[in-house]
């Protein structure tokens, strides 16, 4: 399968909810939520596509070629890109239910780790949305983070003794959904989480526990108290607040507050080997990608999600290539042109 | 009546004045005066959008929950928003008729109150603009803000007293009619005020008196100066003056000038909950709301004047939730990023 | 005649080489050189527009009402406004020669007086452009000021002697014509003007000179080192050179670097009162307006030119009524907001 | 055959590759790779585009009027105008292969000559490529730069043997074609240079050095240790990385590294003469210009490309007229407006 039987097996697959565009940006499905959209006029979604395209990269061909190396270590494992799938979830309501969440799960997860890589899976309102990620992350050796909603403790500590089970290498919570009022609505409240819950969850077991949904200095700082080993600096896609501004605008800030002491994943918009490179420039360790992984999953399955992973980690390759960097260290603040 | 329907029914209701649009934002009606537009090119109305649309929220739901309160305590009395609707007058002239002037006002006044808020309503060269309202505040309780032009003061003070007979809690003039010369040619002069003219206005009831439509610093010092309980950031919807900047852009330093001697509202391009969120971290106590409001009128009536406000407070509330504020006091200036 | 009439007829008149669209901003023409438009891209004109509309204004109704004086005292008379007709010539090259030379003339001319304001008239290759104008300036009593070509000082000579004959208020040399290199080509050689020669010419007779087409502060140094009386800030409507800047946002270094010294005109642009408020607001003493009154020519001949003179003065009043200005001397860099 | 000529026969003759825009910007072929485009979002070459235009001019023509000398000296001989063009190749891959790769190097090579102009050669994977520019580069006695690519030194060492044979004033290495990695799939890998490498290439021959695809002050330092003479600011047409800055503007800051030390050639975008007036005032010594000349080659063979060079080199007078630059040693930055 190529890259592009996979784009045009996904048209087919996933209409109408995805259009699968040329430029994936956000803005032709803007406004269209559930489905992929962003919340109200969609900017938080298509300003950090904006964001990312006016970061600049510095080209730079001298210096001595030693080849390229893209491996990053974390939690205890190598992997062969600083790429992760983001958790999607509800097939259904976002997308048009061609995929059964565990068909979708299986596919981001496997597919990432024959790359080298792993998935983030998700949670919803429906119990068997997270059940049904279990036995795949299990049957991945755990090579994958499942994600939980910011449910009550007692219900999280139920949740993180399963994911025990599964011997997953992480888990996370995106406390981004803390505003989810349908949620409520459907019995399943959330809330947002203090420090001392935060505290609490991380306390629940040795797994490393990830904060996914921050996007200030001063909520990273906090998510560091609370014993995380690292954060997703994220606007859940724009999907649950409007006029969120540029997740990887925040990074530098973010990075200067929590220096090494926490791992930062990011997504939004991260789109191209070259948007890793500005990540990872602008002070992220790794990053999350979903729509693109959506696409490569409806498209391709397990092929789809590895020929995905493999395009753009040689991508970053070529950026390396074209600016002297021989490891994700040398990929620093100073290889780029951010605009204030 | 769902939102949905309410909208469906103002537009066939309001054509061909206002479209409905789906973002209400003075690009399709720009130029289309009298009617809904703003004078010129529009860019006088399109820049508070513009403006409202740049200025970003910080995230944050790293926080013990304790819910959030909305209410604001204004005219000694306590409102269930910071949500005013914006006076909206001359039916026939700026909109198709569809509604009486006193339809409108009843719709506005009582659909506010039943969602805990309260509408201004407005004055115009027809006598009977103004008298027909009265009734309809009175009916209220006074639960209303009648506007009077920057008539003569002896018309002013003729005016003043048919207002106390209503019990309103507060009454405002749109000094920004100043330049509106056919009210002139009308035979009814208008004018700036001086700030003896405006101290005069305040001096002659105890009722709290609002000017309407200060856009500076220094504008609002003068206000101060003339007894006034409030001003509303106005450039009335850009109708009176192409080019003024955006209302909202110039409330940081007219709050830095007043203090909290002076309660400041503001109006234009105020849309959403998340807009209402930015119009007092950037300073506000509360908004007006112009166009929507004419909507939701023409739409559903009192009903919809109600859901509308009921819609864009749950929207307040949401932003909230995700920004970790309890109460309208949290929502500071440090809650958002404003551009330079 | 009203002024939609005199559009509708000019729309007539003037196809093709100008549209008279709703505004006239360099857009559908750009690039149509000879006709309307601008060279190259026509940036050099819609920068113009865009500069202007960027300039934001700040409007203040709180001041006791004493009325408005627009009247300006210039080469020892006053103008009702400070509003003149640009110098517009070869009506067969860039328009249709739907009108003659000596036509368009006597329209601005005599239509821009009777609004108790006046007209530059226009040079060109055929010596007839010039000639033709004269009869027209005595008629009207010398209030109009002719504009010569940077022609070889001997021939200017000859000119002036001309111009003197007419009793002209004033004449003006247009030196950004120094690169039109088809004047060469047709025998006719223009070129720069160095301050010795700007200086005989001044020297040559009594009559006031007016530098046009001064783009930087140390370009009017030089100007008033040579003894004009004034200096027209103006790139030639974009159509000399691309790639210059707005002409308006020259004004604020220029009037730091000549103070009252010389009397500072503008044009590039300015199509409204709110328009001509700016250009006073950053510097000018007064503008110059060419397309609109192409237009109103075209469309109403005198009387059309008489209709926008009154139109953008009423404009300009009701700018000032908006921002408590009394006088143009009241309409200073306080008033408006220029972003950096 | 007029310049209007020359480009109806390029539309024809480049049918399907090339559009011949009436502005060749980069935006209707973006993303077409090979083809002419540019990588990805083809934001790397819009952006030189964009960047070019907002560079404004200052217009002065008050100064005496001494002629334009537009002559540089460079390689110890002297050209017309500070003009070449820049290496094209890949007939077949990039265009539609009707014309040859000697067919386009003739056309180049003699028509710039013609002009009093020069044009850089090109490389490729297939050995004709280079090795068929040789015997034009011998016919126009030297004149001409020959581009070759970083291959491995050894392979260099033959090319730069053959390349003194044809007494060529100069030759380049396109050293950002170090991350083509199609290039090792046909077994023809190439790199990155360290400053040794290249400071063997540079004591190669006597023949100046020319290295090709600077794009930062440190990179332009080593290109300067590595005893080159000088360097082609290029970002390779956006062709090789997606999200490069705008060449132009990094000349500034390239210039003051570097100062006199190094000739400074930069490419991208150049379309005009007030282009080239812009580049110069920036820090360049001359420009490179590769898409317009390929529609000259392509619409009128050698004469097309005369035609061009000449057109362009008029209008690089007419930009210094308008300026008061009298050779080009006077096209300072004081000449321009750069925004920050």
């Amino acid at each position: 399968m190529t890259y592009q039987e996979m784009r045009e097996n996904a048209k087919k697959n996933m209409a109408p909810n995805c259009r699968v565009c040329k430029e994936c940006n956000g803005i032709v499905c803007k406004g269209e939520i559930p489905g992929v959209g962003a919340k109200g006029n969609g900017n938080g979604f298509t300003i950090c596509i904006d964001f990312l395209s006016s970061v600049k990269i510095k080209m730079d061909t001298i210096y001595k070629n030693e080849g390229q190396n893209t491996t990053i270590s974390l939690f205890g494992r190598s992997f062969q890109y600083p790429i992760f799938a983001a958790p999607v979830a509800g097939m259904k309501l976002n997308y048009n239910g061609a995929l059964t969440e565990a068909e979708y799960d299986a596919a981001v997860v496997f597919g990432t780790n024959k790359a080298g890589c792993a998935a983030f899976t998700g949670d919803g309102p429906q119990e068997d949305i997270f059940l049904n990620s279990l036995p795949i992350i299990k049957a991945a050796n755990g090579i994958a983070v499942p994600t939980i909603k910011p449910w009550k403790n007692e219900k999280v500590l139920d949740q993180v003794k399963m994911i025990e089970e599964t011997k997953a290498m992480a888990f996370a919570m995106d406390i981004d959904s803390a505003g989810l009022l349908n949620l409520a609505l459907m019995g399943k409240p959330v809330s947002s989480k203090s420090v001392e819950e935060l505290s609490e969850i991380s306390s629940m077991t040795k797994i490393p526990f990830i904060v996914k949904g921050v996007m200030t200095a001063s909520s990273a700082e906090k998510a560091l108290k609370s014993g995380a080993y690292g954060i997703v600096v994220s606007s859940h896609g724009g999907r649950v607040l409007a006029d969120t501004p540029a997740t990887c605008a925040m990074l530098p800030e973010i990075r200067k507050m929590v220096g090494d002491k926490l791992k930062i994943f990011v997504d939004g918009g991260i789109r191209t080997g070259a948007d890793v490179f500005k990540a990872i420039a602008l002070g992220a360790d790794a990053v999350l990608i979903g729509r693109p992984y959506a696409i490569a999953a409806f498209g391709g399955g397990e092929e789809g999600a590895e020929l995905y992973t493999k395009k753009i980690g040689a991508e970053l390759i070529e950026t390396m290539i074209m600016t002297g960097c021989k490891t994700l260290k040398d990929i620093t603040f100073e290889k780029i042109i951010m605009k204030n």
